[in-house]
């Protein structure tokens, strides 16, 4: 089966372009941010309630390929998916693309990987219940 | 007395320009909280160590008159110093220039005025020691 | 007649938030500039559009009051509504309030003040059709 | 020979942290950034004046590994070097550290590659005084 994909469309911001009139690079991962958040809230597993359960996921990698640019007020869509899931990590990937009315004209695509620690900062395991529900998200049989 | 006056230099990054060409408007607030972080270490009082001591000086009102830009990669200097002193709250006034060679082009000016809290969130009195170095630099007798 | 006020929700993001756990001052006033770009919207006066006939329309002034907080992946109701119109500047004013349910805790609210400007940096009229629409936003007769 | 490695310090900003207490991940580019207009800048190619001649460098590929934390107010070291250098296209590594004292705490290493653009956004080489420079800082002949 494959990964279900999460679509999150954000609007640029004026803030998040620079001198060249396109958004900043680093402003791609604040996207990503968004498009995992998002997924996880689909999933019925808010990452603010994963915090205040103690549980936290720092980014132990992250990468980004820049295939094209966004420019300010383009709205974009932001597709998010796991690609993979450990003991203690789990791994986001993600395009970003320019909505022009129907079409979609990629311009970015990457990955991150996150540590599940915690609240002392040591690797635990996903909780079963949130575990479960990422596995199936992955397009694997839950559980 | 007048307020001692500190100064401290930016360099403007390419993250902070925006599709105008200059630095976007809300950044003068980043550069505002150097500013004031710096004033406070020179005057023996790191804002970091007031934080482990569970005073925490959160923003309570905030401006800025622009009267010029910063392109990407000009010399900023940021003067700040302290223009009020409460028994639970301080404010601090700033001037952004460009500097130019000898020159200081000034591009900006504002005030920021900051509440001092308990941990809990409470208003709370400065520590006797800070308040005493606070007024000192405000141009008043310490004490 | 009163203003206009349009309003726009506003999901906190983590990027947002800064350590003492809350949204990091400089960051509303990116959410006036959400603001006040979808009010402009909503009139049919885009502001990308403004740039590319070549209207400017840099801040010159901005201040914010935070009478509360916003915490990572609070819904924030960012309220704007047009206050001063002159030949060559417009005021916006904000009001931003967390979201719980039906309920609307105000946490801060501010302004600021843009210049017209021709691509040149100088100083021009709004076009009129454009002005047109801002006054009647404003609550003034159009025209 | 190996290449060049320029040293920068940086001092961690309130604003880059986030509500886990430390430097959000996306900032780590930013450093980056600072890392590498320095490098050029100690070289005598100041990245502004490359704009200027009508070259822009965006970033074409991103990556960063995450192996500890910055704090409010640490000051970090950023290392930067070239590590690649194609006819229009150049590759920057960055080690990022935790200064205390005499001791260096790796908490970052990553890697970004830029296009070399003309202002029409056409790949092109770089200048050739240019290239002789960024060849022998990368530990190659120059020329």
């Amino acid at each position: 089966m494959p990964p279900r994909i999460h679509e999150q469309s954000v609007r640029v911001r004026y803030e998040e372009t620079d001198r060249m009139g396109v958004v900043y690079y680093s402003n791609y991962f604040v996207y990503f941010e968004v498009g995992r958040t998002e997924l996880m809230r689909s999933l019925g597993v808010a990452y603010r309630s994963l915090e205040d359960e103690g549980i936290h996921l720092p980014v132990s990698e992250a990468s980004c390929r820049y295939l094209g640019s966004l420019h300010y007020d383009d709205l974009a869509l932001v597709e998010t998916w796991i690609s993979g899931l450990g003991k203690a990590r789990i791994t986001f990937d993600y395009r970003i693309s320019r909505l022009e009315g129907d079409r979609r004209a990629k311009v970015a695509e990457g990955s991150t990987t996150l540590a599940c620690l915690s609240a002392e900062g040591r690797p635990r395991r996903f909780p079963e219940t949130v575990r479960s529900l990422l596995r199936e998200a992955m397009g694997q049989l839950g559980g």
